[in-house]
């Protein structure tokens, strides 16, 4: 049986453009990712993973922002006042569904805590979310606060840990197990040499495909199959974090936002009504945060023009296309036991999916 | 010195249309409202205001609902499910800032509770906020998962308080002591006798204008005002939350939502940056319920036409204007001390508003 | 009889801001307006109004744009473009409903043939419209092509024609007779000292508010008025176009665009389902214009601080408010016969007006 | 050679459900569709599709509607309006960028002349476009509004010619020759057995993929190729209709648009800045569509459950991506003469697609 292994190393490799030297979201320099793995008794099988945009404080040294729901059957917190702003003052947290607000919670005491920001009276905490109930004793509120807390502590730049981790722990996608996964682009020299990262949250259904191969329906397990004993269910959701170092406006942003939607189409999502599908983008351009100082008066912000925005279009894609096979690559099983009914989610069965690439 | 009093009993009456019997959100049948006021030490100023739609389990027969955002610097939470469903799976709760984590945990605590939801593992809290940290210490966090649940325990039909409690406890309106309001509106029979209530939690600026009397421009406070010792603070939000008995689609509920803004904006509103004002709007007519029966497959739902809808549109932005209005009128001082400096919120000086109104 | 005035000359001054020299559109420096008037024969009562950002050639500098649609029943042209570019690149035409296939057509004509645009192929116009017929013999299509090519041929800064003029021609407002009507704000020089202009196309109801004065009411004429005679429509829609000079993004341009509808409702507008109810902006400093230059690669933008936009928040509903007043007061009496039909579009009644001002 | 076919004969099937009889669009009882090429002189190779909801009156008998815009760099008409009252009130054209203006004026004529709109005097005309101006001398403005006139005339329902006909007579797509291109799904009994049809007018680029085939790659042409003569352009859009008989609301619908997308996505879309990407949905089921007399007070409407309308979302997808592909592979090379260069759109090589398959 193969070992886990990240796609690329499989052979699965989408799109065009290169990524970058850890192929992750850490690739945008200065991005900090944490996780806590929450694994409790029978049946808690959840996690938190935070990402912070820059070491600093984000209330204080603001990055533009924006965002996409594909499908809005989710808990996303901090939506409207992104949209109004354009822009982060927190870090970004995912959890699961019922622990929202939670790591909220957490988000405020950790914004209020920061040096500097002793006055702060308002505070937009950033939360997605996924529902990994079909793993974890979700009802069991699993997540506390401590471990929102821990995951912002311990948040890092370098290698991320990808698969059944944080707040993939649960996750299921595409009928087996999901979870946390990365990638990156970089943009040749003549096109800016941006670099576009992405982090997702694996944990939706449809027909799993895999840099065009047919997995989910090579191997008997998609949503809406007929006469096959393991229909897999579409519900779930997904959520993509994108960071980019290039100069984009929160406006460029969103449209960002929008193109990871394509890389989740691209894996065989059904965009089910019950999967909650958002993107966040921001972008850590040292002339495009929102310091203090800036914020002070009338300031000066580099911007890509709007037409030079479609290689990082491409980019956002590819990397959300990839960190997704990521998850599935790199999961393993998660076994429980919920309300006395035990619960396996299998990892991807590698060696049948390579058997498959023969083809 | 006046007694507090509602808008109408001193003689400000906006608009053209009649109020229900209580002239209130209560007007529209079912509904159910319940407040908790958080006062504690010597900054604690806070509370929690819990609207029911319904008296059943709002998660198993679903009322159709739709949100605006006329400026999204807040902190809503059940935002894109609200607007991607279309419809509301629990009660709202409106707090403070700084609360809404915890609000939707009391949110979520409820729902799992209640009888029949013993398999539900995704709920959509919805959660308004202003922040009253003026007169608040917001920082404390004095409002409990514990209040929030209290709210919603208590929660009733009948009249509603209004001015300084529950979520309005500490906020602050035009320079005035803000708070709750509620006033309805109810159509002629031959515009189809519908009730339209709304209830607001009032903590926003500008320049009060009571019924087209400019009031914070006569008593020397207001936004902007220049060479004045007063000028007023625009920022710190609105919430408005409308209820009708009448058949509307959520589009029509998105739509009437739209509709509160201009109340808003009639009672002098700045809209400035700061001041994050959502209106939500819902509709108990039965046969506009999603009940679990209906969800189970194809079902038949009475819906009035679009055009049919002005006259409740016009209803909505009277009783927001109203509501608003009463807020003011009935909320009481509320002092406080904050790292050592005192607060006041100083109610509106009603007979000086009278003393205008004579001219 | 009274003679026409401006609202401002009859003592009806809205808000707390001063107005420009000029209280017209035209006090942004390089706005131009055109109006073209079409009367011809018994039914005809239309017209054109244009605006143009600046003197140059808009497609190759760009200037910075973003709207809303308080109520989107209206056949605006041009608006996802906007929306997803953030900026205009054509002049913007007003015309009647009927009237904006032609007022495409005109732009792109006119867009095609601007010096520098000799390989342009793709042309986002952009047109608003409100719903004249009332009074015009709409479906006669009395616009054309020349119409609105004249309208931009004559644009011109400095005093801005009002009322029944242009696309103002044949609207009607409050059951009276609308039309154009212009404004501006500037804020003290503490402030950024910035300008704020609008014009509007009036063209709705509800119950007229003439700076806090029930006219509507008062004069017996209005929209849901029960046992009254004249009862006034509320349908029929109003586009503001709003322009500045501070250095706003696209976004807080957007944010700008929603605050016009503040202005609206305060004039006591019924935001009926059947009134398109519009407002875009734009703006014009020099540091914010997307020049061909600046767009050829990453360009630094002059941009005001989220929180430094609420003043001009302010001053966009002032602004919007006095126009609408302007519109009315300015307008004069329109005649028309439609399918043998008599109609007649009464001016607003200054003398009774103005006798209720004393009360 | 090969001959041009259907994607479906050619072995390209993508995802799960099976099509209708015609694999097109008009499997959706009701709809009509109407195509007429022009292609005049040297230059001018364009044309308009038009389709049609129903063979009745669509400004009496609505059907519901909703649209989505994956990125809104377009010119389609009509937007607002159906957003707002989610519903059709015209059939819908397809025509080239400058020619928005003429399809308009045509739709409001055809409208205007329907028996029984003797008294309408406002229409939402709904038009969408691409930018064939690679092929098309589109600064010669070909397409006249008696085109429009003749496409709505000739609507029909059966078989729907696909390639280089109607507005796709002059649409490029990833590198070739793209067009009007149709497909449709039907799901099971058990899931309802509604029928969703698509129509695409593709006209955009990226890296072509064919039911998961790397065409674009594999045949050196795409977009972003680095050290490639034929480096593709991606920009260009795409116009996607889709209709379904399943009792939708239009909120639903608005959702099953967006859906179009992850088909979209599927065939290698760039999403690039330059490509207008939108989808519009509407539904014929006889209790969904808003008749004069549903509209003359509370009806009541048929409505699927939100998640009862998964399997229709990937129906949705599905038949756009067949959709696209059926463009493709029926096109036939264009040629042309703009201002003296000779412009040529060859056919996607069958032959050498073919060959990639046997791999």
């Amino acid at each position: 049986m193969c070992a886990r292994a990240r796609a690329r190393a499989l052979g699965f490799i989408p799109g065009i453009l290169p990524p970058g030297p850890l192929n992750a979201i850490t690739d945008v320099a200065g991005v900090l990712v944490g996780q806590v793995t929450v694994i409790e008794g029978e049946g808690t099988r959840t996690g938190v993973t935070a990402i912070r945009p820059h070491p600093g404080n984000p209330y204080a040294d603001r990055v533009p922002a924006g965002l996409f729901a594909m499908n809005g059957f989710g808990k996303m917190a901090g939506v409207t006042q992104v949209q109004e702003l354009g822009e982060l003052e927190t870090p970004i947290l995912l959890t699961n569904t019922l622990a929202v607000g939670r790591a909220m919670e957490a988000l405020v005491d950790w914004t209020l805590a920061q040096p500097g920001n002793g006055q702060v009276r308002s505070v937009n905490a950033v939360v997605g979310e996924t529902n990994d109930g079909r793993l974890n004793d979700i009802r069991a509120r699993g997540v506390t606060a401590l471990h929102c807390a821990e995951a912002l502590a311990i948040a890092a730049p370098g290698p991320v840990a990808e698969g059944s981790v944080g707040a993939g722990t649960g996750t299921m996608a595409f009928g087996w197990k999901g979870g946390i996964g990365t990638s990156s682009r970089v943009l040749p020299a003549a096109l800016g040499g941006w670099t576009v990262g992405a982090l997702v949250q694996a944990n939706y259904g449809g027909a799993l495909c895999m840099a065009g191969l047919e997995v989910g329906r090579r191997l008997q397990k998609y949503y809406l199959a007929e006469h096959v004993a393991q229909q897999a269910d579409a519900d779930g959701s997904v959520m993509v974090i994108l960071a980019t170092d290039a100069p984009l406006s929160d406006r460029n942003l969103q449209r960002l936002a929008r193109r990871a939607m394509a890389g989740i189409a691209r894996t065989g999502a059904a965009f089910s009504d019950g999967s909650g599908d958002y993107a966040l983008a921001f972008a850590t351009h040292p002339e495009v945060i929102r310091t203090s100082a800036r914020r002070a008066g009338v300031a000066h912000y580099a911007d890509l023009p709007n037409d030079k925005a479609s290689p990082l279009f491409v980019a956002a894609a590819e990397a959300t296309e990839e960190a997704v096979l990521n998850a599935l690559t790199m999961a393993t099983t998660i076994e429980s036991r919920i309300n006395g009914r035990r619960c396996v989610g299998r990892s991807l069965p590698l060696d049948r999916v390579l058997a498959l690439q023969g083809c």
